[in-house]
């Protein structure tokens, strides 16, 4: 283990969810998180996402009227309770999260967005909607906690960030998929009420045969 | 049959795919396709859209960029090919279909637009994203054609459209979801080459749960 490149947890630990604002140093740490995540999802061969794609996409429109992302960063310090500038989304903040033991970040170097503060996870979601209902929804495109700090309920702060932003907004739902064999987050989707839509079939149109479909319409 | 409520395509039958651009006589109709839709799919008991939350909702950034609606008007008589006013989606027209016998339209009354030109059907779309992928993408929530216009081929070019904004907005696929009993389009869209993603699944929070979520954050 290189020394330099990982800070140890003995404690306490501190969470804070914030909006990803403007091009910055959180791009690189965003574009890293969704690599992590499709390593884990055996998907890296169907990565095409960068940091320039994520910088072109993300700061089109005000936050949560079209693709936004949220960062997860930690601390062995507190969070300062401050007032935020952006009023679109005030930071979530969970100060001294006991911890039974011990824990190490392998990667808190990579990862370090401001001393002693460490990128940990990332949600990304858009407006969705469905014509049969009168309020629109937020899609969850993808929630992910690093693996060194997953077990200790900050999924389900960033789950429950998202489902607050939709509830203020006044969407009347998040909708997501995940993966069949995710039987744990299933788990926990199902313990927060979520609800299995399991009569429909999820289908896309990609590459050559969007082209063609495309060429139908000339 | 009410004579006066009804049309009878006798030969030849023209098709017009344009965007619902402003709050009009539009929004009636398109509510009254959703609500076919929602009977077709024997989901009346959940429909909650109104015609003042259409308009809330579609007409609230430039077309595609958000929700937006498309609409298919048919007409026993050819539809003028002019260049047309809004940039942002140039009709799309395919004048004198075929008709191997002759049709009627029994609720034409209904659903005209303008003389001789009735509403047939519509699609809805929003943007979506998969931050896997470079390119955001094409969500297709509801794809609708009356029943007494199936089997003429507007669902191809209604889905074709589809298609069609989405390459030519740079994106990188159209995704859309299909209730699994229903395999005649299931088929469609296989033929048209379109991807079946079968190990999601598709899941929802909403109503009280949603709200309870929410609170955890506060």
């Amino acid at each position: 283990m290189d020394q330099e490149n990982s800070s140890t947890f003995t404690h306490q630990i501190s969470a804070r969810i914030r909006l990803v604002t403007v091009p910055n140093n959180d791009i690189p740490h965003l574009h890293k998180l969704i690599t992590q995540m499709a390593n884990y999802h055996n998907l890296t061969e169907y990565l095409t996402v960068t940091e320039t794609s994520l910088s072109n996409t993300l700061f089109k429109s005000p936050p949560f009227h079209s693709f936004t992302a949220l960062i997860l960063e930690v601390s062995p310090n507190p969070f300062p309770i401050t007032p935020h500038k952006d009023l679109s989304f005030n930071p979530i903040i969970k100060n001294n999260f006991n911890l039974k033991a011990s824990m190490l970040d392998p990667q808190s170097n990579t990862f370090r967005s401001e001393n002693d503060v460490y990128v940990a996870g990332h949600v990304l979601v858009f407006p969705s909607y469905n014509g049969f209902f009168e309020k629109p929804g937020l899609n969850m495109d993808q929630i992910f906690v690093r693996k060194c700090y997953r077990g200790l309920g900050f999924g389900k702060m960033l789950f429950s960030a998202v489902a607050s932003v939709a509830a203020k907004m006044g969407m009347g739902m998040v909708d997501w998929v995940v993966a069949d064999w995710n039987g744990e987050s299933i788990k926990f989707y199902e313990k927060m009420g979520a609800y299995y839509v399991s009569d429909y079939r999820l289908y896309k149109l990609y590459g050559e045969k969007l082209q063609q479909c495309a060429n139908i319409s000339g």
